[in-house]
């Protein structure tokens, strides 16, 4: 295939010789029929396998944790002591910080603003539910997950923009010391869904900082990524609980892990970090919910991966299945669309995700073109709240679920989606 | 041990008699360092190694549902479908109208009292949270943790009498009818905690089918001892959502059961039952807050048990445990207190509690003397919303945690007690 010309540079006749050609890789697509699927962030059949022996664990006669407790048995709010500590290591937690719980960490997520919901945090005024307007800062493109449970929930999601070091904490500072209805910001610190980001330390200490006129306002701090690299130099983690502290305001971040991209999605243990004041809060209420979560599979993956050392070693088998998808999507998209100049993409050094912006208007023709031939995109806006991508450009790519050959064919299908609807676009087709 | 005469008929001689024996018992009580504990219904480590094998399964390379999807990922939010049509089968209720969910049917209960709250239900005329007085109905002696939740979320709680077919339902019926406010009922239906009551068809007709003034008033369904017969003659399962939808309630009950008491509490499977409207409602705000259950642990659940049956069997297994424990207790409550009168207690044929009644005025004293001879009871008047029993009569005996041996000390101790509280109260003192 030969390397494009910039399009927006292209005489008309040039700019319709590219539209029939993009239309004939279109129909040529079509006959393949293709059924490949780049919409979720869901590790692969090969990254599972990495976890084969967690099936037979913990073994039998292993139920004990080092005190001796019987982790069959009910008890044990907290999770297991021995995989805080593990996790809490990782993360840069204290394990009297960190709780250790079910398999879903979006589940902590929902539980923690339900209970603000509810029963108003330690420092709000009143229960948020009471409030005539609740708003949250949503920082976009983001998680279309986290933007759902605040949809759900009623907020006004205010959408911030995204540059290479985290949020625009400028756009926060504003709205964060005006608006006293703002209640919480949803973050994803490292290697961010779907930008790669990599919040640096000095945007950090900014969110933890930010006079906010709501005394109960709230970072969602999702390190859904925090050991997930694809260098060798793994971002650093920030002491976001220890820099909320010196910045005398310990209980504005709640942070969320989990090992959903580690061991399994559907099988494995999440974790919940914050300061005492507001531990012993969602304790309080987590207590009327459960008698604890399911401790024999923390003791499983305890055992599974020995200690921190060990989750590393584990996550460079992940990064080495990892790294060629990632490399592939951003071959054929350098390849198919690096000279075309209708399309910029980020290259991400950890996480699961490629942001690929195409031309302004032409994302959600993209994501249907590709649709009809067979290539499962993430609904195109699906990163932005509400769904509602104001320049309709904005397609997150997850290549970690399908093999190096289906993800080669629905790339190279997706970058002819992308300059065929750019071609359509510039010629007002 | 000599029986007692019936203290009530006592002259005053024979009951100074009476309470200088007890106390001599109860000093004798003191020199023996008890520590002893019959709060909470915890199955035994005997009766958790019944499941040993859970430790080891699914084992390797099992991880697959019959339709070959891969339960080590991510969805599935209905649960693991040949779980779901196992106990489906157990409960009377059909796979379709059954979802399995992680370790904690009291989650689920709290999700759903949670949902109704922050979203309504499908029938709320608005959200719970918007009512201006929330009442529920609390059948008492009822569980504490069913009151917990209520008392949480600020409803008025309505003590409701058991009787030997179940909740009171005439008190039911009146209250129901006349207020909208009233928006549930707390039900443990076969063999309840703590009283060991299974309601008759007659009583569950009733609460499916009496007008209710509030259109969105729901059963809370806690099946927690469906399968836990303590006789041959294993209490009938009532199909009340069957009973319901005939009633043209069909919304009205939930049906919540888990198998903390039949595998692992800690690390077992729960279930939630109810028509296909209430499924949908659930699942449409369940699935905001997680990708799914943990399908695994459902799988492991399912090779343990193979079929229905095999849970019938591994259910007779635990009655081999806990019947002897159940027959000591009611042989020194007899022995002990039979012939005194100044107390009366249940005889459950199935389930994880006996209920004592102890002369009016005197649980809390009675609580407070077995604590002190190191004998661990839950605290008087637990099994009454807020904590109140007004007649301060009530005691949960817990028996399936302690071997023979200790539940025998613990139970002729609390007998001790139970007598000195008796004579204390009828001398004055």
């Amino acid at each position: 295939m030969p390397r494009q010309t910039q399009i927006g540079l292209m005489s008309p006749a040039e700019l319709v010789s590219e539209y029939e050609t993009q239309q004939a890789n279109y129909a040529k697509l079509g006959t393949e029929k293709l059924t490949l699927d780049l919409t979720r962030g869901k590790p692969s059949p090969e990254q599972l396998d990495l976890s084969a022996a967690l099936l037979s664990l913990p073994g039998a006669d292993d139920f004990r944790d080092a005190s001796g407790a019987d982790l069959r048995n009910y008890g044990g709010l907290h999770g297991l002591p021995e995989l805080r500590a593990l996790f809490g290591e990782l993360l840069g937690i204290p394990a009297s910080n960190l709780l250790a719980g079910n398999n879903s960490s979006l589940e902590l997520m929902h539980d923690v603003i339900s209970f603000a919901m509810l029963y108003g945090t330690p420092d709000s005024p009143r229960r948020w539910a009471a409030e005539p307007v609740l708003k949250f800062l949503c920082p976009s493109p983001g998680y279309d997950r986290h933007f759902a449970i605040t949809e759900g929930l009623g907020f006004e999601m205010i959408p911030i923009p995204v540059r290479h070091d985290g949020p625009d904490v400028h756009a926060i500072a504003e709205l964060l010391a005006a608006d006293p209805q703002i209640k919480g910001l949803w973050a994803v610190p490292n290697y961010a869904n779907p930008t790669g980001v990599v919040f640096s330390e000095e945007v950090v200490r900014e969110l933890v900082s930010l006079p906010a006129a709501a005394p109960d306002f709230r970072l969602f701090w999702d390190n859904a990524y925090a050991v997930h690299p694809l260098t060798d130099a793994a971002a650093p983690i920030a002491d976001v609980l220890g820099m909320a502290a010196a910045a005398a305001n310990p209980n504005r971040p709640i942070v969320f892990a989990s090992t959903s991209k580690i061991t399994f999605p559907g099988a494995g243990v999440s974790f919940l970090g914050g300061s005492t004041a507001n531990l012993d809060w969602y304790l309080g209420h987590a207590g009327r919910k459960s008698i604890g979560p399911d401790k024999l599979n923390q003791l499983r993956h305890l055992r599974f991966f020995g200690d921190a050392a060990g989750v590393r070693a584990h996550m460079q088998k992940h990064r080495a299945i990892l790294e060629p998808k990632f490399q592939l999507v951003l071959r054929i998209l350098e390849d198919r669309l690096g000279a075309s100049k209708v399309a910029s993409w980020t290259e991400p050094k950890g996480g699961y995700f490629i942001s690929l912006d195409v031309l302004e208007g032409t994302a959600k023709r993209v994501v249907a073109l590709a649709k009809a031939a067979g290539i499962a995109l993430t609904a195109a806006g699906s990163t932005f709240p509400l769904g509602n991508d104001p320049e309709d450009k904005n397609i997150r790519i997850a290549p970690t679920f399908p093999a190096l050959p289906e993800l080669e064919q629905a790339m190279d299908g997706l970058a002819t989606c992308v300059l065929l609807a750019a071609s359509e676009k510039l010629l007002g087709k």
